[in-house]
């Protein structure tokens, strides 16, 4: 019998990690977000910071760098390594029992191997724009171009290693805009299918 | 004050126009489709089928076909007459009262001057070619091969006349795979979000 996963990709800002979060604790099901880093870092010696960056986000959104920069002459990168590790881990966590997992492709990798509800969380570029100066405060770089990077390499990072298209409806069960129905409806509504 | 309006884009097959039926009945509230083509068909001239097809279809998937093909020395063709027509009865019904409208882009050519609700139906292929035979019996050309076609040249149409990709999530207040959930499912949540 395979185990019930919720898969949740989302846009940078979207809020989709507190979904993640709150959709978890009603459930009674644990929520693999940070503590997916965490077991990421003990298996791989990387660091957190370093996971959280370029285990969802390509180094470039130029393609021809992200898919030659960087490779030995196996044409193997260390990126690579990391998608690999990050992947067996995934496996495992969905193979221990139902779970909600935030980002890091698991819609992709566990497509065959789990009971999915696969989840896309996206927003309006001013209402995310508004969420990361909110949770992050301001910084040098406006949040628009912020957002603007995050979703290309992100987007880069996905088509890479799944050869599927990041956001496309298609490829999820449900895609919410979380702008318009606040987070606390995208809660309800995903428990409520689970 | 805006009128509450919901459109319903949907992939071929995937059950959205009975999907957007279901719900206007639940909430007492008119539906277009077909009544949307007679309403075009008598404003037009143009005969249903050829409303039916080319009002959301472009006439071929070659996108330099249809940007240059069947224009006269101004560059404009009858498919931009058809698209002038839909708008105006489209903006116009807007106008009249709550209502749903499935697919002609009312998402896009409402964004502005109503209150919409903007859904997304898609369905896996396996699925809609299950109910495309249903509905519409066996033809020569198999139904992978008609989905895939009638899917290529409603991207086309879409993006010809807005600008914007159609069936990205991000176009969407919710997308929903009616294969998953069913439509019953698809009529409580929409109804559910109004």
């Amino acid at each position: 019998m395979k185990n019930r996963i919720i898969t949740i990709s989302r846009e940078f800002g979207s809020g989709g990690r507190t979904i993640g979060k709150e959709v978890a604790e009603k459930l009674g099901i644990p929520c693999y977000d940070e503590k997916l880093i965490n077991k990421i870092a003990e298996k791989s010696g990387f660091a957190k910071e370093y996971i959280a960056d370029r285990g969802e986000y390509a180094p470039s959104v130029n393609w021809f760098v992200n898919m030659f920069g960087g490779r030995d002459y196996n044409g193997h990168s260390i990126s690579d390594d990391l998608w690999k590790i990050q992947r067996e881990i995934i496996l495992e966590l969905a193979e221990k029992g139902p779970c909600v997992i935030v980002g890091r492709c698991a819609d992709y990798i566990l497509k065959d191997t789990a009971d999915c509800l696969t989840v896309f969380i996206h927003a309006s570029k001013e209402k995310r724009a508004e969420r990361i100066v909110k949770l992050y405060g301001e910084r040098d770089e406006k949040p628009e171009q912020r957002l603007l990077d995050k979703d290309k390499r992100r987007k880069v990072y996905y088509q890479m290693y799944t050869d599927t298209e990041w956001g496309v409806a298609d490829n999820y069960h449900i895609s919410l805009d979380s702008g318009i129905f606040g987070i606390e409806k995208c809660v309800e509504l995903i428990t409520g299918l689970y």
